[in-house]
């Protein structure tokens, strides 16, 4: 059956360079066509990785920012994908009009499949970016239904529920993770503990590719790694500090069929959906945020 | 400030005997006893630690149920709350009229606070329980606000972040935890990880308390924790498979205080309600549970 069939999917943690925008598309396109060369069928890519992450100004992020379509590294990125026949799941600094925002494309053989834009920002992103605008969408391919979350979207657990909701066989992490404060020696970083929780409870895949490196004194922590719908890493996670490419073959079609954990339980089903309504979507009873 | 103020939480691993009510009823007391004597302003204890798990027969489960108040178990428990001056949160099988639930008891100084009753069912529990009735309740203490989830309803990231909407600086979770299949060596136990990302993402303290042992064949698996509002465990995880008693000096202030995380980012009102209400309360557009 078409839905045991499984992908190779591969992340390809590097370090972008801040504003060299040329280098950045150019060692994407290296990464991605060795990654097409070992046979992958879907290459995530780090956040903003076109760009670099630290922005400092606004006209900085306005000269760096690529529309969809038309952005010579969305344009590089979706050739490569017709030409190898893989899809490409890529952070850019995108510009709408006069709008930026903190996006993944995702591109395929048939060309643009649409973009995600993150929609919880952290941190300085807020200078410069406006909140997501089109919500969690799944973007359609012949090997799944995928979802893009990009980093700290990863740590609202309402993220990652409704892109199982509406269909997601898999959800692509573009990220740059930078060091969470307490993070103990011996137990996963934070941010794999959430793709993992995550994995598990939604039964889904996740890939999260994640940067490496130093910019304008912000470090990165590497670690991407792929997790399966049990919640436990096939591939990563990845070096701290060096690029690195990780891989694993995936099958969506378990992701999906394995949701059902007994006669009585299906993981996504069990919601107490006549409980959670009004709580979470609205302003809420007693409303203690 | 009172917001400072630290409590000392103790989880009470131990094993429970299936049908063995009294005692269940002589361990609970003498642990908790014995946490008291040792400083603990709170105590949790696991699921279904009154009556055992692993019911056979609706029969049997009425057999082993109590009410609320008057059942001998919840009275005892209320009057060593009263004399110790302490808080304890228990599982226990509560009836209900003729309807049967898988509860847990909070009592205080001042007697019986209420009941949680869990409301995501695990696996044979959908035969003789009935789905939890009451939400999900905060009960208040003179340390702070505290919330209940029991075992399954970990699960559910829904059920973590409606109790931290609604307030919650600790959540207890009396669980029995039994294996997950695909558990790696040298990693946490999942149920653990689901703690510590619930904890971090909502900037609460989760003191969940197993139980140990084989019951009719079904293994549990202890690793009882107490988890700080980073996500961290500052208690535990547990033995496998011995009672143990873990401790930790909590700061509930801390744990609300430290919700902003930078000058953009509160953790909890970061949401994006605006992006996940009708989703998620109601039947949803794409619906692919």
């Amino acid at each position: 059956m078409a839905g045991e069939s499984t992908i190779h999917v591969t992340c390809a943690q590097f370090e972008p360079r801040i504003g060299e925008i040329e280098g950045n598309r150019e060692t994407s396109i290296a990464l991605v066509s060795e990654a097409a060369d070992n046979g992958a069928d879907l290459v995530v890519l780090p956040e903003l990785c076109q760009s670099g992450y630290v922005i400092e100004s606004r006209s900085e992020a306005y000269a760096l920012a690529e529309t969809v379509p038309g952005g010579p590294t969305i344009e590089a990125w979706a050739a490569l994908a017709q030409e190898r026949k893989i899809h490409i799941v890529a952070g850019f600094l995108e510009r709408d009009d006069d709008r930026l925002y903190n996006s993944a494309v995702v591109v395929g053989p048939g060309g643009i499949l649409g973009t995600y834009r993150k929609n919880h920002l952290w941190d300085e992103e807020a200078l410069f970016f406006e909140r997501g605008n089109r919500n969690f969408p799944i973007f359609h391919t012949p090997f799944g239904r995928l979802g893009v979350l990009i980093c700290y979207d990863g740590w609202f657990p309402e993220a990652w529920r409704l892109l199982a909701i509406a269909g997601a066989d898999i959800v692509c992490v573009p990220t740059n993770w930078v060091p969470m404060p307490g993070q103990p020696d011996g137990l996963p970083a934070m941010a794999n503990l959430l793709c993992m929780s995550a994995a598990h409870v939604n039964s889904f895949v996740v890939a999260a590719c994640d940067r490496v490196g130093l910019e304008r004194g912000q470090p990165f922590i590497g670690q991407s790694l792929i997790v399966d719908h049990t919640g436990w890493p096939v591939a990563g996670p990845a070096s701290v500090d060096e690029p690195a490419m990780i891989s694993a073959e995936i099958n969506l079609g378990e992701a999906r069929r394995k949701r059902n954990w007994n006669d009585f339980n299906q993981i996504v089903r069990d919601r107490r959906t006549d409980l959670y309504g009004e709580m979470l979507g609205h302003a809420a009873t007693p409303d203690w945020h």
